[in-house]
């Protein structure tokens, strides 16, 4: 039997290139709000189905999560002998760990929540946090966008550096510097002697160099807009190139790179575009990835 | 050791006045929205406290749901010894069964996630259905503000009749009906003979009396405007009450309920209000309930 | 691989029938009951089939309650694949509500038994309560017999009016009259205005009309009886016809519907008969209802 | 805050004298049977109780084990703050392993049963199966009667041999034995060379001595009635005494002891007597045993 | 598919064999131990496949369970669609129960710990407590070397009596002595009226035969010595066999049973040999009956 | 009650400091070992205890591992009211993520066995990976011996740099380096321009400086050599101090760090030492770190 592609709200842009790709048809998703915000959504008949929900849960973050929530329940009760949630970005994977007491740790509870209301698998890209996958009861298949994004910045000049902007974002950018060949420098916040102030600092060569700021995901942009801003101060040539895997997730975040000097965005589709992108970004289409990915998993085959 | 009373963002009206009666301070909460959307509660030191989290989730009932879910999350990990969560007004209780193959039973959804957060208890008033109950594997305390309505209604003369706007208001009408000593009426969708066609009908005797339509929630109004224009053309008194534990969950109900003869609308602040109320609303306060109801469950006397 | 079909000793006049249907021999089951009440079950060899065990638990309830917990131990380790309870007839679904503190909620405790015992699935019949399906963690299918009493009941004179015998069986009223295309009426109790006496009370049209009374079970016959009293009393033609999908479980019932009026009785074989029926009792079997959902089921098809 | 003491019915004997011990009286319980045999048992306020349920599941043993499945789930929900179970008899502890292939772990579906429904320990005595407290999530507190048994033969004469009717009560023979001082026979089952017959063989000297037969319960009275004659066969004296923890389960035992020569038969009240009892039979009570259990388990001091 | 056969450390001498016969190769696998002691296993690609990972916890036993563990998490997370531990020697088995207060019950903590981290079925082969099957959620096939070894002693003269060297091995003795058509002697620890002291007692006819001590397995090789002595000393023929299907766990138990007078000893390969066999040792390989268990649950045949 | 210390065969030599602090006695904890490395733990009497067992799992750390399971089993079964883990040194903490697919999730399958068997909380203290916080489904409290080994290094010299010696120490060394008011350098490995060696490169300022290098744990040494090495090569100060929370699992760490040119050392006794530790070893005790922790925790007041 074929896999069932099933969108969620949030993978709707992505569900009819996977299913091309996979030669079935995308399974048609209806969800009705109520005029109190209450959401209904409907599956089609799927006993028996080896399920794929595609559901990136990004903003509205919240909708998009309770939405899962349902369509999982949905899915089980509609005779799914296997679902598996495909959620490209994953929200709340930020919270991976509490920063202070009484907080919770958000990325534990909706990986909870999730498996609660019949997740059996998890397929996600790039998460936040790589403890996704250890935070998880049910195996979790975990995908980089890393090499897609290498192939778009193919024959990038000899003085290139790629640049992680904190300290968090180092392994991608090693990865990354692999691929293509080129040193990577990394930004990260200190403190000089015998003071409490914080500032950015950065380590490794940038003068003349053409730096390719590389992170999981723009939220509203500033942590790379500092980054940039460091990187130009520092002597890089200024036309700095950004490559993240999760596109802007809030519309600000377009205006607030330019203006710290970015020329180039280069993002995937894991989740919509928030707004009509301006020339200067490249989006590449993680649709290949994940029709592979579900592809592998449904055969039996390793990812 | 005194209950530890933490509201969510859609209780926070509720929380002073029952951490008075119960002669303790409310705990803080602290809800930081990023850009994205994401939440991050923090809740204050908790250990080895019996919580009572006091948290409807009405509109925006996403937002307010997965706060919820993670304000269960944070009271767990702050080593809270017993979590009670006090949803007076509970979301997604409607979706209590599939109407059509696919659906998800959202009711039960939302009941599981919350248990795998960590509530161990919950606290619900007026549920849509009853059922909720027997959907939980952690007990349930079901509480009713009917006879606070009944209070609200005391002294209404004699020619009045209850009316259960549909089938599932029988019993709350029932009971209100004994209170009051009043009788009841009912309206119901229905076909003609021969026909596919569904209508109004009315069961019970109206004609120049005065009519309580009592419903556990309003939403649009919808529903209620339908019984209180049919009971008007079936020569009920021109002023009709309308009754309900869960006052207006969307802004539209108010002018919707007024142009279908409605004058006067008593409803309880379980919900937080959608907008300044016209001088016919009456709210009741359900604070003394919730709190009589936490003080006994925390005495661990019945409630 | 087919289905394997097993009976509870409840069930065993329906699996030849349904094992004919598919192609299949019903699987043996030896029961053995000690002097001291003890069942002790056995299956034959199960390893990796599809197990639908037939089993109503009727009366005696508590024997083919304990007996279909034992036998879903036995077929979970006898290394069955999946194991499908099909109850057709769900003892204790009445108790889905605690009428006052202190109760068990029945139908929980027994949908938890099943589970903790092995039961994957669950297929019912017309339960005494919907909410059955979002009390149960594992997915359940809700058949219903009313088109099959529709059917016999096909070629009822135009003055026929089907009559719900109390507000739970409106919803079966209302769909059996939408399949005959005859109106419903609604036998409720009600109280009369400032008496706290509670009386019958008859909503809609039966005056010289054929009443067909429609429940989901018969037991002993009392709540039927009362409404058909009612119901010639208010005028309508004395043969009074009553259609229920679980026939009478006490044997008393039938001399009890007799002396109440009843001319004609229609109910399924649902749960096997307490005694030999007169003629004025129709039974129409389940068993190609059941065999098909078994059939679509197996094929994870959509029921 | 005292334990609450709620009997099953079962354990109605036992309840008013465990409740005096402890200084509290013995919560109530009321139990409605409908026709059809469904049962719905009611017990009375809990919150915050530390609850022993004092049901040991003896004959009915099916209506006995519902019962405690629905009382179980009533104090969970009543809001008992820990619920455990006291089985002085636990029903279907026999079926402990699969003898074929094709049966059931009755004891462990039992048990699986009790923690589904919120046992949250379990207190057996005696119990057919050591291995019950293995087969248990929860704690299981397994007390025996055998001290009991000794203090009432206490006295019996020098030339007594204490005799295991089978290899499963070598165990508590030999500990009767140990406080009597008395030596030790079994009775095994064995085949004579070279053939398949399989006859009772006796191990140890029992020439001219009194014969103590031990045994953990009696249900029909076979084994040991088959005991006794092979001990007056092999020289025994001719007054045989049985001394077993759980009584007669059914009524015939009585009889079948008596004419294979039994002339004293000592059991305990862990079950209610199935009939009158004959002279020669008396009746030692486990109810101080219980009290005690408890109280220590309520004092959380060590059983 | 095929079964994927993957061996524990303490699996390697046994999974060529087994893949052998199911016409396979045996996956690989690798395990590293780091200067601390913790272990890192690898398995191969996984997915989909029904996993049979053959993994005796033998001595060094904690290593041995620990890898074991990880392995199931590995196996799981590799995503095997099922994965059975197959588990011919089961340590911990003999701490079934709890000899005194304070005590664990080994056994049942080493079978949550499987099952919590991934184990689906066990398969197990002749463990010491056969409560084993009733200890696990999850199903278990309890598989015997008995008819292997009664193989091995075919033939054997008439005068041959099959010894138990305590009572736990009674049943395989019975069994054995079925099959060669034997008769049985036990040994077991008895008391002398009146004292404490507790010697060993020998039940059944010895004298002038060949005895054959057959137990689950041999540790130290103490009780079997102290019962072989004990038998030459009742008048047995001086050269005792013993049959175990858990050959010597310690390297000294050699040794100890050759100056007990053991002069042939009988075991399988179930666990690897812990030294160099002397010639009066005789190895059976379980290879072809596990391999037929695997086959037969794999082809989802009863075992 | 006052807490119940019980240890484990890993933290004997912590309980009594943390017993005598909070004015109890340790519990005594007996273990037996079998001649084939079975281990019979056996813990006194819990009944109703709020009990930590502090436990380490230390080399040997599949002993320490499995001795836990085996203790936590039994604190459940005696009784316990509560069982925390407070494991200082959680072995196998380094398997958070699978570095290559057919890994384990080491970290994630110790801490699911430990929960299985009965922790109902763990406390940490400075575990490799911060995630196990999020891996778990019940609450853990993370500690951290930073603040005391910045006490030990208090007044230390102006010209003092901290060291991460790899990216997994930074936020320790960011911590330390905020307390002792001293700037802070990393190592990292890293790649040259085009080529696929690595190297190690140092960020940060360190000639003529005096360094300490702060890390989580020493195993065998190794990193930390390197790092020492490349510091002394940069032309920091050539006495190099270390300091880590765990201090060396294995006996050859002590002269590997020497012969890199440590001179100073500072560790905690989280664990047993391995050996007898130079002069230049210095160990500071976490007894009052842990006793504070349990105090608060039993106290139920946040950590």
């Amino acid at each position: 039997m074929k896999p069932f592609i099933v969108p969620g709200s949030g993978g709707r842009h992505l569900v009819e290139g996977i299913a091309g790709i996979l030669g079935v048809r995308a399974r048609p998703l209806a969800v009705e709000t109520f005029p109190d915000g209450e959401l209904r959504p409907r599956v089609g008949a799927l006993h028996g189905g080896d399920v794929y929900l595609v559901a990136p849960t990004c903003p509205p973050v919240n909708e998009r999560l309770v939405e899962l929530l349902l369509l999982l329940d949905a899915c089980r009760r509609a005779g799914a002998d296997r679902v598996t949630a495909v959620v490209p970005y994953l929200g709340y994977a930020r919270q991976d760990r509490r920063a202070v007491a009484g907080e919770a740790l958000g990325a534990r509870a909706v990986i909870d929540a999730l498996r609660a209301t019949g997740a059996q698998r998890l397929v996600v890209l790039d998460p936040h946090s790589r403890a996704v996958e250890a935070m998880s009861a049910v195996p979790v298949e975990t995908l980089t966008a890393v090499p897609l994004l290498a192939a778009a910045l193919a024959g990038s000049p000899e003085d290139t550096v790629v640049v992680a902007p904190d300290l968090g974002a180092v392994k991608s950018a090693e990865r990354l510097g692999e691929l293509l060949r080129h040193p990577v420098a990394v930004v990260r916040k200190t403190r000089t002697s015998g003071s409490s102030v914080r500032a950015l600092d950065l380590v490794g060569e940038v003068r003349d160099r053409r730096a390719v700021i590389v992170d999981d995901m723009i939220s509203t942009g500033a942590t790379i807009a500092a980054a940039a801003e460091l990187l130009v101060a520092a002597g890089a040539r200024p036309e700095v190139t950004v490559a993240a895997t999760h596109g802007p997730l809030t519309a600000d975040a377009i205006p607030v790179l330019r203006s710290a000097g970015v020329r180039r965005l280069l993002v995937t589709d894991s989740v919509p575009a928030v707004a009509e992108h301006p020339s200067w970004v490249e989006v590449r289409s993680v649709v290949p990835l994940l029709a592979d990915a579900i592809h592998l998993l449904h055969r039996n085959t390793s990812v």
